[in-house]
């Protein structure tokens, strides 16, 4: 799955790069864009790995997940006044993020026995912990509770690699079908700025 | 067990309507309400297995405790305008829910081994965790900190059984009274609005 | 390791008070007071044990890293109207555990056979990570993503530790040499009011 490892990365780029913009943003100091900048990026898949038992997580076994996010959130606080102009097409880039994290939880999850529910929880954690975790350390409602369908696209992409996992479809081509489907409802989504119904 | 099966379920479907009940109030799209009500309903359990090492967590093992919260929270958010009049009896399944959590937190933590006072915060853990993360995701200062008695019938219930682990006192029953203890002192901090002292 | 040991309790202690006396400060109760002394003092070991699957973690082991900070935070409840007299002592007890903390964090790693960032970020999360959930839990954006070194005073006794490791130094004094620079830079950093750079 050479793929999916280059898209696992390009997405952790994109998720420090947003992480660390928040904390700019937020006027932190350098250790505080760090750790926003890597939360963002690892927290996802750090608390999928806490929850499945598969310790410690995937981050502490292979570095480069430590360094990678480490050196974007650093070069996002040294460079952020360049920043907003490259802001939208990190948003394609977290988009790609996205997709990627979702399959990649829902596979494993998957592959450690959980049951379908399971499984699709897991892929939309690994998408959206990281960010709800930025939120909460930035003292905010994660963003994600409030407005999009950002985790409505990583849900469909979980329920349709589960469905798939059941069809004689093989597993690396299902793997992409999942994330390409997430990638492009949340582009979609951020086209044509979907949203779900609200309680009133 | 059986009877501590059901009042488990029942537990949970209160606390799930809690949790998404807050959502509702916060305006929350549906998705937030989803994530109250099913972290809420789960939370507690789920960090009282992360720390005894129990992974996967309950949750990801019998699936009936993510759809069953799942279902209640979509169902308070269809039909939201009606809760206001059934939140009072709510309180009451909340009480049902709190003590039976406590009593199964403790009960796990004295099978793994843990020391009195280890026993005694993993049952209020998983009593009263799924709620504070609730309130931390609400970007509020969780409830459980402010105010009311709420923690200290857990912790009570939680120290009762333990002592009643050391007497010749059949498992069954002793799991029973501490969780009766619980829900007796729940019902009447309520009616009588009972507080711990405030440092001032 | 019996001096280690020692000042991993002082540091015990001189966390919970800090806790506590937040607890205090926002008008708590008491079971808020014990609760973010608790957190205070056990977060981040207990966060750590967690990520290397270290289960359950040091305190559900020796309950001395329980009853202690329970009773140091019922104290201050109690005395808090003297405790404003011993802040700026608890200041440099708080030091002693920030050093403690962060090369038992950092040498349990190593043991775990994290690698060198690993390491580090292990023992900078044992010496802060309490301190960020009781910034968490009371609502606020966790101090040290604002303000001082007291972060970058754990990342260079970490990173002492990995290095020396690397070194023919007898792994006793290893610890000694980065707990003493920790504990030192950060008494500097007190009374010379240092900070980082801010993204401006």
């Amino acid at each position: 799955m050479n793929l999916l490892y280059l898209l696992d990365l390009i997405g952790t780029v994109a998720f420090a790069a947003s992480g660390a913009w928040a904390g700019v943003r937020r006027g932190m100091d350098l250790f505080g864009v760090l750790v926003l900048g890597m939360v963002t990026a690892i927290g996802g898949g750090t608390l999928r790995d806490l929850l499945l038992g598969d310790l410690p997580p995937f981050c502490l076994r292979n570095e480069i997940y430590l360094w990678l996010p480490a050196l974007v959130a650093l070069l996002v606080f040294i460079s952020h006044r360049f920043l907003p102009k490259i802001e939208h097409p990190l948003l394609y880039l977290d988009a790609v993020g996205l997709g990627t994290f979702v399959v990649i939880g829902t596979g494993k999850a998957i592959a450690f026995q959980t049951g379908p529910f399971g499984a699709v929880l897991m892929g939309v954690m690994t998408g959206t912990a990281g960010g709800v975790i930025r939120d909460i350390l930035s003292n905010e409602v994660p963003l994600i509770m409030r407005r999009e369908i950002y985790a409505s696209a990583c849900v469909i992409g979980g329920v349709l690699l589960v469905l798939l996992q059941w069809l004689p479809v093989p597993n690396d081509l299902a793997l992409l079908l999942a994330a390409a489907s997430v990638i492009l409802l949340r582009i979609l989504a951020i086209h044509f700025n979907w949203s779900l119904p609200k309680a009133t």
